[in-house]
């Protein structure tokens, strides 16, 4: 793997850059001496093999097992990572992989990296020292070198609405962009022309900042072209990136836009976000649809307990669960480059939304 | 381990009934070649190798590994074992104990039984395969075979309020029992003398039927004992136990009471069956509070974006973490068993109670 100048910078953090090399001139033995320590050989003395041990410790070293020749035991085990395990949506997906995997005889880890791309790095780097089977990337970051790592290690990988290839990585894509398309179509069909898109993309989170998450730019392209079909000047439309918690990014966006623009819909671009702004409106003492409307985005099952139950868009959880395993098995029974699927997105009617009020 | 009559009904299903002798007779090979393909010997023939790999995975034989006495490597790793991802209970217990795990220097993996028994058994069986360092079992559900897996297996592990012992294995406990007590007291304080309680004790998913969880039997020791200070001739109370989702039982339950009793007052054992009593009653067009009070239970994320917002109990979930992890270490550490925390439980009051409407 090409040590970039970014993996540089990470050193300390990364522990894989260790090598075996390192291992043996700090623990003064021979190289073969911590590969038999590795591979539980009994003929190395205790007193060595503690050493060996200390010293793999302290540097964290991990084992570069898929450089190995060694035949390995294959698991049985799918490693599923997501990046919140409080937001429903992730939680969905992660327990629709659970049930599906564990019906195709699979056992399933999960790993959370709450936005964090070197916490992905790591739950990849952890993942592949278990021998994973297959690694489910469900996440809204992406660390490059957790990518990197994956495509060196040949273990079938699949990607969550980011294009990654490589002969055992495909993503899995659900088209948000038309689903955001269709939700804003709807408001614009009921007569709003005043819209509040509330963003919560989490960028502060990650430093250096990442670019902006592709699910996002999608979601607001869809937003955008929905918009275009409309005279701009008949339009008062206003973007609010809230970063943090979604459901408190929800209420201070509204907040926030309540005592700046006037509006009659709000567009949360997840379901977490949309339960703030439902409280945000609620507590300033409008009613939900008849003052404001509101459309959410996943259909989490929060949707149908909020009240009123909310309007949004349904990236469905289970074709998508089916999609990731069926493309995970075929990469692992070395199947040619399964065609990676585009899922789609539908809008799910509920009693959030309803024409704006009269002037 | 002795095997249980009960055992040998699920011997299908739980692999690690089966022994290297098995896997040993089934590949026509010796003892020690069985152990010389697992421990990577170089000295085996590709095919011996392969026979022997492919009726590992046939059998789903796991090596015994904590029997064996071979160093082993200390992983740095903690496994996290919950009830169900998709209540924020357990996932912002997950997340707190990532958080401070990772502070402490270990990474984590988590699984998730979904209130099934044996799959608590598997994820113990995987987790002690992978060599993690301790284990979190945060599950409300107990499965016996696993706790004896976790006892031979040396392996520290901390249980949440189900009580197990050993000289590894410990519990920490929340006193939900003082929790219900005060919540229930609360109500009564304000006048309410028809309260109904639902419980979602979601003994349908196991079978055969597990006895009723503990920290379930508690909060409801917990909701009489407050009955108990008043005259029962006063009182008109009503329990439901719905199975299922807990906001979808919530929902039901509130449906099925609506149509049977009177009630002022309704206690949730927790707050996704408190989200699902929300809707029930709103959308009977009744207000919280001011024709029913509702208290939850466990203070998650929700009950700040509720409508009203929730008043309901906290069990403090990064205290819980801290004290998961300081006995993990300790048991890491060798020490001595460390005293067992009983965190205790306190009410916190949103604006989902009020005094009982006249009559």
């Amino acid at each position: 793997m090409a040590v970039s100048p970014k993996a540089d910078a990470h050193k300390t953090k990364r522990s894989s850059r260790i090598k075996i090399q390192d291992v043996a001139r700090m623990a003064q033995v021979s190289l073969s001496t911590v590969s038999g320590v590795l591979n539980e050989k009994d003929n190395i003395r205790p007193e060595t093999r503690q050493r060996v041990l200390d010293v793999i410790e302290q540097l964290g070293y991990t084992p570069n097992i898929f450089a190995s020749n060694l035949a390995r035991r294959r698991t049985k085990l799918i490693g599923i990572i997501v990046s919140d395990l409080l937001n429903p949506f992730f939680a969905e997906i992660a327990k629709a992989l659970d049930t599906q995997a564990r019906a195709l005889g699979y056992e399933t880890f999960l790993a959370s990296t709450s936005f964090h791309p070197e916490q992905q790095y790591a739950a990849v780097r952890q993942m592949l020292a278990l021998r994973v089977a297959g690694i489910a990337m469900m996440t809204s970051e992406n660390d490059p070198e957790a990518f990197s790592l994956l495509k060196s290690s040949g273990t079938p990988t699949v990607y969550l609405d980011n294009p990654h290839a490589g002969p055992h990585i495909g993503t899995v894509r659900v088209d948000k962009r038309h689903g955001m398309f269709i939700a804003v179509q709807h408001l614009l069909e009921l007569g709003h022309r005043r819209i509040l898109l509330i963003k919560n993309s989490q960028q502060s989170l990650s430093e250096p900042p990442e670019p902006p998450m592709l699910s996002h730019m999608e979601r607001q392209i869809g937003f955008e072209e929905a918009l275009l079909q409309y005279n701009p000047k008949e339009m008062d439309v206003h973007i609010i990136d809230e970063a943090g918690e979604p459901a408190a990014a929800g209420l201070r966006a509204v907040q926030r836009a309540l005592e700046r623009y006037r509006f009659t819909a709000v567009v949360a671009i997840n379901d977490l976000v949309a339960l703030g702004a439902f409280r945000g409106l609620q507590a300033a003492g409008l009613s939900i649809p008849e003052d404001v409307s509101v459309v959410g985005f996943d259909n989490t099952y929060l949707c149908d307990f909020l009240h009123p139950p909310l309007t949004t868009v349904a990236t469905p959880r289970g074709d998508l669960a089916r999609s990731v395993l069926s493309m995970l098995n075929a990469y692992i029974d070395g199947a040619e480059q399964p065609s990676e699927p585009m899922l789609s997105a539908s809008i799910v009617l509920r009693e959030s939304t309803a024409k704006p009020p009269a002037d």
